[in-house]
């Protein structure tokens, strides 16, 4: 709870009621620093409540500094680290590594950022955040959360990459970190819950979905979420059936880059806004928002303009909150989260 | 071999050179048999040659016949059997009983169907051809082979629902199906096959991913294609990286449906076209193509047509030749085909 549990800011901080303090990993991201300079340069100008711990070079932070009003540039502070997490390199060592993603984990532990922004190695974020932060009681694998835009309102779609293999009893626990998220996140009211299979009926689908299926059919929901069963891909994109669909990081991943490939191909996102490309990392104890590798500049800044708004709404204590208690957790499930132990 | 083996005609059934027969399930799929029989007259309207065998209900086959200008009725042969398949049924029972699905592959096994398209249940129509037509040696979990469009040329994606769970092996056999497949039936040149998965590094999926990655760099591949390693979502639908799309049944499932989504969300298919509605089940020994459950008209027309075309270019035996003799095929891959086994 290193994060939230600071809110309202430590003493000696001068934060305002609104204000919020986001680190932001200069070096995450294929086209990084460049579009991570540019994008946090637009959530200031988009926020002016919006405080940026810059974690990298300082010649790179300066960057920022410089294009900045002299009278905007009490809101930016820079933590010097020269070290980026190469895609390459496995996550478990980028993580223990003297990284740009583990100063602005360190950052968030310490309580001199509320949260953190990230477009280098999902997996590398994944580890560094699990072992500085932590993570829930009850929550073995955290879930890489995206909103989708859909036909009647946003469709929550979770595991987006944080955990790749699909147990039965992770699936189950995800489904209650969505209805959690969808609630506190988006104030969607009883939110609905698919579990995302090859069809409706009851039995369609793999093992793992087929062992899943009951799980979520007699597992208890926070915020007046309900189960209604399996759904298909349609649901995901257009929305009709769940408001959180639930499945594992290595679908969701795959399916969220289709998804922004199809919009692509059609030559354009609809109205409502395209496949996102900032998700939010559930079940650490701290805010901490993914950016997608080939993150642009407006990508950035629409991470960390969720950063922002997840812990402006509280929302990890929040959804912590609504799981503590509500049964064993997935615990059960005694794999191994591949990502995060990697090496 | 049953259907393609018998290719040109057995003695006594007038076809003509670019005649072919196919048997249309008239029970298979939602919206059965309405839309299946609007979809027969299109598939006939369009194509002179082809001819039909109608396996439903006598009267659900004279809806056809009556439709069709007098001269155009030798075109026409119908099967009368009563009993569809419903999407609840398990499909084993239902690939065992007196079914539309079942009377049209045994035409097809005996020569009187070149090839057989179903709307109605995948399972049971991936079962009562395995069991009614068999496999090719040396492949045990048959794929379903979709095409999408993308922009340099079409990506031929399999497995989008034969067989649901992902097992190295079986990855590594349908990377050949698919290479085959792209250049048999789509004259792709040297096929680029691709894996799925989360990142485009060596090393990132899940366990299957990572397993089945080694095995295809090492795997001899037909019709001159290289495997060029690990492919993302984007590659699926905007085809830039590979011609041929290898993941497994489930994850291609839903990720097709996701696709068809996303299509309707922007507002259209692409101009090339959008997800495709009709896929070839590949290492069956007879030409089989099946719809999706919610087919319309001109989906069940365009199945048709593919049964049509694959069936001219010879594309069944001319896979299954490419296959034989180059390896030991998935058979190391002990485990239960979740579609076909299931009871």
């Amino acid at each position: 709870m290193a994060a939230d549990a600071g809110r309202p800011a430590p003493a000696g901080v001068a934060t305002g009621p609104g204000t919020v303090r986001i680190a932001v990993d200069l070096l995450g991201g294929d086209d990084a620093p460049a579009v991570v300079v540019d994008g946090a340069l637009r959530a200031m100008r988009a926020d002016p409540d919006l405080h940026l711990l810059l974690v990298g070079p300082a010649e790179t932070a300066a960057e920022v500094t410089d294009a900045l009003d002299p009278a905007q540039r009490a809101r930016v502070a820079v933590r010097p680290v020269r070290d980026a997490v190469a895609m390459t390199e496995s996550p478990t060592r980028a993580a223990r590594a003297h990284s740009t993603v583990r100063a602005a984990v360190a950052a968030v532990r310490a309580g001199t950022a509320d949260a953190l922004v990230s477009a280098g190695s999902t997996g590398a974020t994944v580890t560094a955040a699990v072992l500085g932060l932590g993570r829930w009681p009850g929550v073995r694998h955290p879930a890489l959360v995206a909103t989708l835009p859909a036909v009647e309102g946003p469709v929550v779609l979770l595991d987006v990459g944080g955990a790749l293999e699909a147990h039965p009893a992770t699936l189950s626990r995800h489904a209650v970190l969505g209805a959690a998220y969808a609630a506190v996140a988006h104030g969607i009211t009883a939110p609905r819950v698919g579990l995302l299979s090859v069809g409706t009926e009851a039995g369609k689908g793999d093992r793992a979905r087929r062992a899943a299926d009951p799980l979520l059919a007699v597992g208890p929901l926070p915020c007046d979420a309900r189960y209604v069963g399996l759904v298909e891909g349609y649901d995901v994109t257009l929305g009709a059936r769940a408001d959180v669909v639930v499945t594992d990081g290595f679908t969701g991943n795959v399916l969220l880059k289709a998804i922004e490939g199809a919009y692509a191909m059609a030559g354009g996102a609809p109205a409502g806004g395209g496949a996102p490309r900032a998700a939010a990392l559930l079940g650490i104890s701290g805010t901490v928002v993914v950016c997608h590798g080939a993150a642009r500049a407006d990508d950035i800044a629409s991470g960390i303009a969720l950063a922002a708004h997840l812990w402006r709404r509280g929302a990890t204590d929040t959804v912590s909150a609504l799981l503590a208690g509500d049964g064993p957790g997935d615990r059960t499930d005694r794999t191994t989260d591949t990502e995060v132990t990697a090496s």
